[in-house]
């Protein structure tokens, strides 16, 4: 069936879906059988999990309510494939998600390809009021998926890790990173406004818990142009900043304690006589392990990895601070400001609560974010696994403080002084 | 030594380090000793032991630093009553305080002698400058040793609730809490100053975390007259408000599950056969562990003993919110607005952060507040349970989501419509 | 290379290797890709890993010490599939087998041809010196493997139990196993010898932990001709076994409580809303999951997957015991026993200690069984999944008291009065 | 009440329920109402709970079934002070022993004498048909609280040992424990009764564990005339014992690894900067804590205070074993065999086991031993900490193989090649 003929709106959605759709299935592809199915640690799922899931999310939150006489491939696979939606029924526990060895790989591409099958003849058929209903659904399907795109290569990524080969994701090398010095660029604060206005003209999409676009007072700011590098966190551990306590918050000393920390979570120690390490042709004491493979520390890449104790532990030895996810989304039109939405994610000081007037979304997508509004505080940005086009800067991501294998870094922020009393 | 001769500002303070260190003897006077050396979970902490870590806290801070010649009474000590003060040596760990039965709590009391002995040796001895360095971490001494105050009545409610007998703290009635209709108060919202202002003439004291005053924009709200009643909260457990997920933050829920929690930690249910329940003369389905003892529930009570993950349960199921802090001391002054300081600390949506431009304390006392803001919530006011005083309206209390065995309840809040707009 | 110029013992030895090896294959075959590289619990062992570990076996005990020139096919392989060998390195840890996605299965058959075709070198061109040290490891290997032939079914069935379906690792449908009326059985007791005697003509392979042939003193005892049932034990069920402490040993009891045992592992209530129990086609409350699918509880069938403490439970029960592993050795020649080695493996009252005069074997393999002598039961016997010809008389299976995974059942004994006071 | 007109057998006994009733509250008597009360692991109970536990168990078994009239001091101690006894009823768990601040020592001294004044009223006026059934259980209570008396030392040792300060128990010295050279004797094995036989003349008391008398087989052996020394013990760890997984059994090796153990459990290694350890004046690298405090380690002092595992490596070390349960009986009465029963209890490679033909006793003490008849290894002999009279040369007592906190050591064995054989 073309799309031809399909109204535009339409015809775009559905185009915008194909391509989805398959970024996905180009993203699994270095990946055998078996990494597709394995899982390394509860929180973390496996890719052929990932590829059911948002075909789940299709199904379950269109195909069901909303096309007429649809029959779902395999009735199991609610209970399989549903995440963490609790109105939807019960699934199957996160952490045996691993031991999932059915369907096969080739069952649930053909799931994905059922589900596919069926989008396409709802967008075709369903009327115009059906539309109206259908459609703000089938984006948020697109941009769920596109948050499991992200989660799929971070996912497979800590798999590896945890193989004594560390084997490389990909066969090509990083892109050079030329970090240049990092400026601090000013905010002069007041009253500003955050959040996405989706009553603005051209507003485009947004997850629910970006909004309501609201007032908030800022003091005066800086915040740096770039994020901190490898090299520079090299400092930090240099200096013994794991074996200090006076820069860590005491969730995080606890955690570096009892944890045994003593670097980001993919960096390996040449000196612990680590073979893998020695293999990856480091001259320096430090190999990090990333999407290709595990290469010596450049100092101008990034760091990533790294839980929010970290990212606050380095600010305070730095006589910095972390930014406040307000002082962020204010800075992101500074200019000269760099590193926004390519990197990594930047761990903010923002616990992740609902904007005021917040209403989360209607039906089963009312468990999409609201839920999870205590204990994890907000990144923003994007990172290199952030699928093209996804990430904006109202984008509220967040992860609980101790998290560290996801692609999370930092910028760094200070206190500035007023300008009246600068110039006093 | 009779305190007359001293200079107002320094008599004052001694008469007010007196009559504190001696409402703590007083507090702990109807346990026994074993009672005040039992330790019944890892964050609560034995009686004695809060008696001796209040004291350790003067000899810390004032007395090795600044008496010369000051003798400690034992060294080991200042290992045993350190809390959690990286920057003052290692220490026993929190966990083992209860197996810390020596010293006995004769010694601890005369612990206690000693550093009294020689604090008002140091008041009456130092000379102006000293005086300055000394009188305001004396101040700080005061309210942490309120601070303990509270805690060691927290501490020794749960270890008796522990006890299958669930005796009684305090043989005297409770006070009625009558608490009448509860009103929604309206606050207009707008840029509003919190927070302690440290250079505002009559200050007095507060905290480092209360400050700087800053300025927040508030959209219009409205708050509770008064807390959550008892009877208002059973309504919610009668409505299966424990068996349904769609009430709960994601972690909440999973708490639940996990703990199998079915109520305020302190309610007893009846109709599980518990006889220390039986015994109390409960006619309805509830009786309620207090400082007064196992009592029925009596439904014009605030609720207490509940977490901040029951708290916004309740408020979701009730159609409404729990307010921010700044919510929370912006409304504070309003007109009719009732328990504030004196029945329960109120748990607020906000994590505890730093507020904009804060600085911790030097030395020492800056662990003392600035190193727990992550992963945990402010909550507002003062309980039955908080020396009179000790509170006000920028107080910011602190404890993590699942916390249940302070006196914490709860105070409604709701988004309220621009004026204008309610007018049109 | 053909076998037919070896010299006979060396051709049936190596005639025999290839079936073994061919019938490990041939057992996995039903698995997919998925299912023979997850692991379901640190206890099971994925299928891909056993045919790995079953070949590093040879690789490590055989060519790496014997054969000239020998070239590992990957070195890593050492370190990945080594069990528990200190002796020879250290190992990837064992909670983690199922993250070793690669080598892939196909690698994994690559890596058993690769040793295949050495060790039929190795046969083929050793002299007679060297065959006759090599002959015993040999035959020690393919015992090792046929042990892991039995521990691969166990363990896939584990995963498979876990798996919302259920699914059948064998189509076709279980033998009937028609039990008939158990009969007492008499052993007069008395010196008697057990264990394997290495030095008799014609001895045969055994383990090093069946000698040596000692003598034991038994006194007169009485043991059932067959396996307890399903139905029978469904009897205890009934009667509120899993309820009543009074049956259990204190460390089951606790156990039972803890887990919230109420079945053997693999039995599915109905009654529980399960599903898959209820696709089963059972009528009865129970049915049972096994090689075969999940079944309807056959009465006849002996009752399997249960642990020490609840095989002792019900000996208790029934007015009955255990046997000792002596006992059961003793009796095993009496006319009449019948299911001693092709149903299930036997818990005995027997920890699994070393005999009188017990010698690990020379080298590695010294860590083969001696190692793991406390904690663990004797089991006697055999199973369904026990590769034909593997087991004997003297055989020694042992196991952790809650362990519930294996082919595992129970025969009872009781104590006998002596004939002289019989006939009194 | 004098006991001047009982017939001899009552006084006799009751002139030794005064003397056992007795002895408990002497060895209490260094320990403080606070040291009493505490609770150092789940395994260990407080010294209060001990003289409550061993009174309720003469009021559980005796008063309240036998004494006409009998009013309990408290009916809630039943339920307090159970220990383990599903038969009678539900119980205070266990790991909360040290929750029970209340009742008071005071208290439970005046439960003792509650529990000691209807005692003695129950053996002045039951007749002589009551007397029968009475008095076996009247002994039974007298041993089960002098086996209490070793637990409540070995219990307040471990309490004290977790102390900063470590302090001593007993303000005297040690008695010297002059080892002398260890000699090898010979038992020329054969069939032997083992076990307590109550029908012999002058049987005396002996627990139903340690019967019935019964014959085994032994193959000749050789056994140590004294125990392991702590000096023989400190070479094997200066030859790396604790570091070598060769000697080790496989759950020992792991526990080694997960517990980070480097020695027994009282040691402590003035290289790792213990103050306590240096102010015991100890020249050496070892000081051992004990009954009289931290004291330099003497080489000639049995080692004590260490788990079966580490008997077992100590052995395998030595080129030795350790004797089963029925060597060490057989051995008992060998010419020049010393510190059998007033040192340290011997670990024995042998599980706790039922003997052939072991009846339990009737009604409530049936849960006294054979419910823990799995996972535990039978100790022989006697302590430093036995009352003196407890034990004999049946005597079982038991433990898992990872206790490390009893007075337990060991004696070695070997196998011996049969008489002729040697001559040959």
């Amino acid at each position: 069936m073309s799309d031809h003929d399909l109204p535009p709106a339409r015809r775009d959605l559905a185009r915008r879906y194909e391509a989805v759709r398959h970024h996905t299935l180009s993203l699994a592809e270095p990946l055998s059988i078996e990494d597709q199915s394995a899982q390394s640690m509860p929180d973390a799922s496996p890719a052929k999990w990932h590829q059911a899931h948002t075909s789940w999310f299709f199904e379950a939150l269109l195909l069901r309510p909303h096309l007429p006489g649809y029959q779902p491939l395999d009735d199991s696979y609610h209970y399989l494939f549903n995440s963490y939606y609790e109105g939807l029924g019960p699934r199957h526990p996160r952490p045996q998600r691993g031991l999932l060895t059915r369907p096969s790989l080739d069952q649930v591409r053909a799931y994905r390809q059922h589900v596919d099958l069926h989008i396409r003849q709802l967008i075709a058929r369903c009327d115009d009021a059906q539309w109206a209903v259908i459609a703000p659904t089938l984006e948020l399907g697109l941009h769920h998926e596109q948050q499991h795109q992200e989660l799929l290569l971070t996912d497979a990524l800590h798999l590896l890790s945890c193989h004594p080969w560390r084997p490389a994701l990909l066969d090509s090398p990083p892109a050079p990173a030329p970090a240049g010095t990092s400026a601090w660029l000013r905010h002069e604060g007041g009253l500003v406004e955050i959040g996405h206005d989706a009553a603005a003209e051209g507003a485009g999409f947004a997850f629910d818990n970006e909004g309501p676009r609201h007032r908030v007072w800022l003091e005066p700011f800086e915040i740096a142009s770039r994020l901190v590098t490898c090299g520079e966190f090299q400092r930090f551990i240099d200096d013994g900043g794991y074996r200090e306590p006076r820069w860590w918050l005491s969730d995080g000393w606890a955690t570096v304690q009892a944890q045994d920390w003593r670097a980001p979570l993919y960096w390996v120690d040449a000196s612990d006589g680590d073979a893998a390490a020695g293999a990856s042709g480091a001259t320096s004491r430090w190999a990090v392990f990333g999407l290709h493979g595990l290469r010596p520390l450049d100092p101008a890449a990034p760091v990533m990895q790294l839980s929010f104790y970290e990212a606050a532990a380095y600010a305070e030895w730095a006589g910095a601070r972390l930014p406040s996810e307000q002082e962020w989304e204010a800075a992101s039109s500074l200019s000269g400001i760099a590193q926004l939405h390519d990197q990594a994610w930047q761990w903010t000081r923002s616990a992740y609560h609902p904007y005021p007037g917040f209403q989360p979304l209607e039906g089963a997508a009312s468990e999409y974010n609201g839920k999870f509004m205590v204990g994890q505080l907000v990144l923003r940005g994007g990172s290199v696994a952030t699928p093209p086009g996804h990430t904006r800067p109202t984008y509220r991501n967040f992860f609980p403080p101790a998290a560290r294998w996801q692609f999370t870094g930092l910028r760094l922020a200070r206190d500035a002084r007023p300008r009246a009393e600068t110039h006093a």
